[in-house]
């Protein structure tokens, strides 16, 4: 299935110059959904990536994270923007392509001993996702792989990622 | 499964005398999630409640209405907070339990024929979930039944949605 064909460009968003990659068309489309999650599992499942949590990024991480995670019946971490979750969190500040930002983990979300997979939508500049893993640091976690949808190849993302796996589906 | 052994009570969350219910200790636990996302789907089959779309609301009810869309064959559309959608969108704005916000969808979306099943992991007031069957209003689809994992039966929230049928699985 074509999943390019899926997602819609939509120039100047959320600034002049920038060309947003819009997922929802994904989303709306039915087919296109399942394939999307059933090629992401089969991905993991055939290099072996079998993580004890998916951690998926807030928010448009939760879309594809929660799914795959039920898929590879393990459980789900959300890291989320500040203030966002109830419970005492790990917090790490990072650099984002449209400036600054902050994430968080809960506590007590995982442990050492556990193996992660980190989900999100898209990977510009690797920012949020090298932060995330950052994050995951500070609990001592394994990170197992990266998955994302969408990698802009020419922001050179994975350069700036830990030496995993990285799959992605669609790449520009 | 006991879910509501898996949901975390968090005192004075975001609001002195608000008490939070935390389902991220429910996505955390693997057999909890699968048992959610799977009971939600029995549910829907069991019910004839089979939507063309599950519209699920920003950002926690992202968390449970793809995997539910996956499960249904369904396409998934989300309701999101202003600004975020990046395409022409219809707007709403309504009281919630903790002050006022906005919600939007995208126009094209979803057509006046389709049938559509809204998500959210909690109904407090109803006022969110209200909102967004008015949004769906706009467009003249068919809001088939609502399905949230938490209900807080002592706010009246039924009390405000359509006639339709309301799927809960933790009643507090």
């Amino acid at each position: 299935m074509d999943l390019k064909a899926l997602i819609r460009d939509i120039p100047d968003f959320p600034k002049p110059g920038i060309m947003f990659r819009d997922i929802t068309t994904l989303l709306n489309h039915a087919e296109g959904l399942r394939y999307t999650i059933d090629t992401l599992t089969q991905k993991c499942q055939a290099a072996n990536l079998l993580p004890d949590y998916v951690v998926g990024i807030e928010s448009r991480g939760f879309l594809f994270g929660v799914p795959l995670a039920y898929q590879l019946q393990a459980g789900f971490v959300p890291v989320r923007k500040p203030g966002k979750l109830p419970a005492a969190v790990h917090q790490i500040e990072y650099e984002l392509e449209y400036g600054t930002d902050r994430l968080e983990i809960h506590q007590d979300a995982l442990e050492n001993h556990h193996r992660v997979l980190i989900v999100d939508d898209l990977m510009a500049t690797g920012g949020t996702a090298k932060a995330t893993a950052d994050l995951l640091g500070k609990i001592g976690c394994e990170v197992l792989a990266f998955a994302f949808i969408i990698e802009l190849q020419a922001l050179g993302g994975r350069q700036k990622l830990p030496n995993v796996p990285i799959i992605s589906l669609v790449e520009y």
